[in-house]
């Protein structure tokens, strides 16, 4: 079932972010200032603006929150493990995936699809369990991103890990008390990368399937980053290091 | 004057979360799993719980969603870049600081704290107008990093940057649209970076008064990385810099 967006400042900045919506349903005879900045918004961007009676409007959102407003979003297609796999292989560049292990808050899956999508990230596979839906907070946290990364939902991550490690990945999950620095690691394989939970980590089975389990040092009292912050380290490094590999194959093909 | 934060989950989760509580208030007869919790928590972390009468409570909340709870937050003492400059001094490194250009989101503002905090960096400069105060949603976004930080507040940016200049300091700027990529950057100096404002990035003054601009190379569609994943990745550049310069200074005076 598609969701929706309600509420007069709400859809403004879902439209204003990019959101992707289907449509915009108004209640009959609504107006005002963000009523005006929404519909010529809708129009810029080529979304359809229904009007809807009372009767119409209530069967779609029946608080008195939604001030007449309501965006209808268009329902997001996870791809299988299987699909993704097979989208990485057009890149014809080594694979590049970032695996979250029950990413629970809305923004901190939505920073880290934008950060990855930022660190040229091919795919993401999220737990279809114990995560945020990849719904319109997620979509507005991640800046967009989601629109142009692929994201694949898998019921059991490790036997996802397993599929990866015979597709020729390298599985290195993200913890603090890692035995490998993260600046240690090859990334020019195919590399899958792991964040864990906000407050959990990783999960130990989950840990236990990793080829690596990477660590960031921290030089000051408190003892961890917070997830988007130590996945943006350590994709970004791979980031690097893929480039400067990239950069070495080609001055080595150069005649 | 303190500020507070009201109600049952909420005063739990800052407990839980070693917020600097000053006292709890409870309202007299109020019971339930949460406040057992709550005094549990309180009693643990020697902080102390005062019951009052209606009338006393009310004087502290008027909200009905206070749940007949009050944590008063004791009110941080922010230094004068002056007071701040000295304390780094006391360190014996070269000075290493993080200056907030107008960040309005205290989770951003949290998350940069504490971000700054696993670096290493020695003190955090916030502008007096247009920057979340550092409140209790700070103090919890930091995961407790406000306690350790010493934070400065300054009227005049420019004008700190200038007195920071005069103090030896090396002035990078952080902006998408920098001539100079953050990995190439000299960090051994005493060094004060900048992050700008989540929307409008830092000020064009502020910008024009940088020694340098740094830029992070992004790999995929979508313009720019959130303020405190782009933090982040400067600052621990920076800290790896730093630490592997303090290593060869080391094995350079070894005999």
């Amino acid at each position: 079932m598609p969701h929706s967006i309600v509420g007069r400042k709400p859809v403004l900045e879902a439209l204003l972010a990019g959101t992707a919506i289907e449509k915009i349903v108004l209640l009959q005879g609504v107006r005002g200032s963000v009523i005006t900045e929404i519909t010529a918004a809708a129009e810029r961007k080529k979304i359809a603006i229904a009007i809807a009676d009372r009767q119409e409007f209530n069967a779609l959102a029946t608080e008195e929150t939604a001030q007449g407003v309501v965006a209808v979003i268009a329902e997001r297609k996870l791809l299988t493990l299987e699909e993704l796999i097979a989208k990485v292989k057009e890149t014809n560049e080594p694979g590049f995936l970032l695996l979250l292990d029950e990413i629970e808050d809305p923004h901190n899956m939505g920073a880290l699809i934008r950060t990855a999508e930022c660190a040229g990230v091919h795919g993401v596979v999220v737990t279809k369990h114990h995560s945020a839906p990849i719904n319109a907070t997620v979509v507005k946290s991640s800046a967009g991103a989601t629109e142009h990364m692929p994201v694949a939902e898998v019921t059991n991550l490790v036997q996802s890990m397993d599929e990866l490690k015979e597709q020729g990945y390298w599985i290195a999950g993200l913890d603090m008390s890692g035995d490998r620095l993260y600046t240690a690691m090859d990334f020019t394989t195919p590399i899958a990368l792991i964040v864990g939970n906000e407050g959990r980590g990783i999960r130990r089975l989950v840990r236990e399937h990793c080829d690596f389990v990477l660590s960031i040092p921290l030089y000051g009292k408190i003892g961890s980053l917070n997830a988007s912050v130590a996945g943006g380290l350590v994709l970004f490094e791979a980031a690097r290091r893929r480039q400067e590999h990239k950069g070495d194959l080609k001055s080595q093909t150069k005649p």
